[in-house]
């Protein structure tokens, strides 16, 4: 692409840097920003600025927070006994979303996958093993991706509590809402046979 | 969706508030920034709101521009009499990166369209015809997308110019390279026969 400005040309290959934006999405994002006010554009450039320079990590749980302990582990109405295990803050964000979970959460960083070179020490699993001897947690809930790096996690993370009398259970897998059972795979459809559920508790949730 | 940080979710409606992004997409975007340094962070921020703050239009030809003229008019390589007439800056850098075409332009702003509002006053019509009669322009070549619009657009500017002596022509319509005749549609087939050239003249491309 040839600009007649630097100005343009600079602001389109910041926005090409970005995932899954391209120099034609990045033009078209710059050209809408020129016709909008001076103020909201700086506005959202000094959002942005703002949010990476004094965002924090909730030195509990390790969720994105604006204070040393985010909002959830604060919230004195949640079951603090009870800790669900995510990847990554983009669990805890849909889990929220599905406003039905009300205990606290622990963010792992990421899962151990040795073929990408991530082992259990680049990964808050250490704070988590200390915290739930420290906080006398009764469950812990791994709500991982099912695949082998998610089973290797959540298998390390159960030797390491061998003993401590800590529950440990895992979200349920199933045929989705809405989902087809002949477009299922035949591991989650042999799963929800083998883990079957009375149908009271199908209807009611519980 | 529920965010446990007021930082994250300004960051993520700011960005979601650009066209063709919506929350979950708005939501990537911000956590790649946040594993991104700070100062790239800032210099992102910093250089949209710069853009906007201090890009100018060109003065002759409404061009983006860092100075007051443009450097594609500056540029005294390019042939001062020849004026490529387009909507918006849009098609000035695709034309630029055919790097085929030698003149200058003029970007009206958009194209006359009753039905939304827009009439000759509210576009850059006026000081094309003064600038066509002051710079004893030689030719003004029309790339404006072919629809209704863009031909009545056509039309008013050549009755403007009326008994000036300008050649007014348009760009080629024609089956684009790569294109299957089958597909083309009727008035695109019919025309490229109508304007049917030498075998030569395809061949050279002049």
């Amino acid at each position: 692409m040839q600009f007649s400005s630097s100005l343009l040309e600079n602001a389109v290959n910041e926005f090409a840097k970005l995932p899954g934006i391209g120099k034609k999405t990045a033009l078209r994002l710059v050209l809408h920003l020129l016709k909008m006010d001076a103020s909201n554009v700086q506005g959202f450039g000094e959002t942005l600025i703002r949010m990476r320079q004094e965002i924090k990590f909730c030195q509990r749980c390790y969720n994105i927070a604006d204070a040393d302990i985010c909002s959830i582990c604060s919230n004195s109405m949640r079951k603090q006994e009870l800790i669900c295990v995510v990847e990554s803050i983009r669990e805890v964000i849909a889990i929220e979303s599905t406003q039905q979970y009300n205990g606290i959460y622990h963010v792992l960083g990421g899962i151990i996958s040795p073929l990408d070179g991530i082992g259990p020490d680049q990964l808050n699993i250490e704070p988590l093993v200390s915290r739930v001897l420290k906080e006398h947690t009764q469950e812990l809930i791994f709500a991982l991706n099912p695949n082998i790096q998610g089973d290797t996690t959540i298998y390390y993370i159960q030797k390491k509590l061998q003993g401590s009398g800590v529950k440990v259970t895992t979200i349920a897998r199933g045929i989705a809402f809405g989902g087809e059972l002949e477009y299922a795979d035949e591991m989650t459809l042999a799963r929800s046979i083998t883990n079957r559920l009375p149908v009271e508790s199908y209807r009611t949730g519980k």
